[in-house]
């Protein structure tokens, strides 16, 4: 059980911050990528049609089969965590809890912004589990929604991106949050454009490095650690596509091989 | 025959822009429109998968079934047109051929710059077509990916995208053209802002009209055109969401009721 592979899942590229963040902390773990990239974005999507996308890479993972499996994007961790954890055997972990309890961790004013897709923003899961982790933390939510097509356009540090930033997240900053979750996969990659704006006084809580460490602390809670030698981590998409590779290069900061392509509509699971 | 629907298909809202000037000149035509909302945006992804996406939603209006089909998507138009007219017993119309027939009769300089998604630009489809009706005419496109999402967020006459305009559209004003497609029906909701770059020197062609002109004379060459009391147009999604009915009630400008979602990952359709 312990040498299965560990499953990320994402809808598209953004995921890839959380793998890079794995292959950092978890060397000998064996990592399987998908991403629904012939669906990609789920931030817009309703949330019924995001779930029922989430429960179709489950169920491909399921038949791989992985040891447990990370949902690193932040939409569907925020509307398909609970039903995912209910439906499968393996364990899943969202991305969603390892930020706010970062956030609640940092934050000293006790007030959090949280920037995230429309379909994260309005599930409330970032507010619910930050509550959770303490109440008396007030929570701001703002949906950021251009700056994912900014962050797969490599616009990273345009002045357009900056100016982006301005409109979102000066609201936040009049309230006085001493505390930013970058609630999308995508954001992190903004950081200049986003910290340009907030200024020094503002944390930014980005989820990856979090949601690995709490992978590693379940692995070794459940004595799932792997004795392999270690492998090279594999990649699926839904829609293969030279996008993916150099996007998903930016992102993961390595070059992406072996990439292939396998179609969720359709069982079994063949790669095309 | 002639008294079965236009189907009006599009991976999203944009197609809304050529379902507005098809009321305006087929009043009497029962349309109905299909957007893949689960699956939106189409410009992004390989031609593989837009051609599958494409020939799943011809097959449901297949079942409808209708007396021709106009694909007002460009990247699908650009990918997949070929393949559905060949594949499918009704007339298929797309948004290609009428834009770049326009694009060839209102040029002076036969310098026509066509704007449009990383897939519509790739495939050369416009290029070809406008060098189909004028040989001479020389054909600089240029992708301009921010654009979908600037219209569908409604920020169609903010600065940032005057910037997102200004970056994309120079390049085609330093090689003087006096003529600019734009390729995605999207991108006529941002014509304040694109004007505002290219000034009164340069014709905007959209090809919303110039379609809905071919449709009715290739309904009347065929001798198609209904002969029935007419009704409302129907809309069939994919993602059943608020944001279609407000994306889309300000493409269409008109409210947007009685939106119905299928899946057309499944056979037979149902509506859901």
């Amino acid at each position: 059980m312990s040498d299965r592979a560990i499953g990320v899942f994402d809808s598209g590229v953004g995921g890839l911050t959380v793998l890079k963040e794995m292959l950092r902390l978890l060397p000998e773990e064996e990592l399987v990528y998908l991403g629904d990239t012939a669906r990609v974005p789920y931030g817009t999507k309703s949330s019924a049609t995001v779930l029922r996308y989430a429960m179709e890479a489950a169920a491909f993972f399921e038949a791989i089969p992985v040891k447990m499996l990370v949902v690193a994007c932040n939409t569907a961790s925020a509307v398909a965590l609970k039903e995912l954890q209910s439906r499968f055997d393996f364990p899943v972990v969202g991305v969603i809890e390892p930020g706010a309890r970062k956030a609640v961790r940092v934050t000293k004013n006790r007030k959090v912004g949280v920037i995230g897709t429309e379909g994260t923003v309005k599930s409330g899961a970032y507010r619910m589990a930050i509550e959770t982790f303490d109440p008396d933390v007030e929570v701001l939510s703002v949906p950021a929604p251009l700056f994912v097509p900014l962050a797969e356009e490599g616009w990273t540090e345009h002045p357009v991106t900056t100016m982006v930033a301005r409109e979102y997240l000066e609201p936040l900053l009049e309230e006085g949050v001493d505390t930013l979750v970058l609630g999308c996969t995508h954001y992190p990659l903004l950081k200049p454009a986003i910290s340009s704006i907030v200024g020094e006084g503002v944390t930014l809580v980005d989820s990856a490095e979090e949601t690995a460490l709490m992978v590693r602390s379940l692995l070794e809670k459940n004595t799932l650690l792997t004795k392999k030698i270690p492998v090279k981590p594999r990649f699926y998409v839904t829609d293969v596509s030279d996008r993916f590779r150099y996007v998903g290069g930016n992102f993961l900061g390595l070059p992406l091989h072996d990439v292939l392509q396998i179609d969720l509509e359709e069982r079994p699971f063949f790669e095309s």
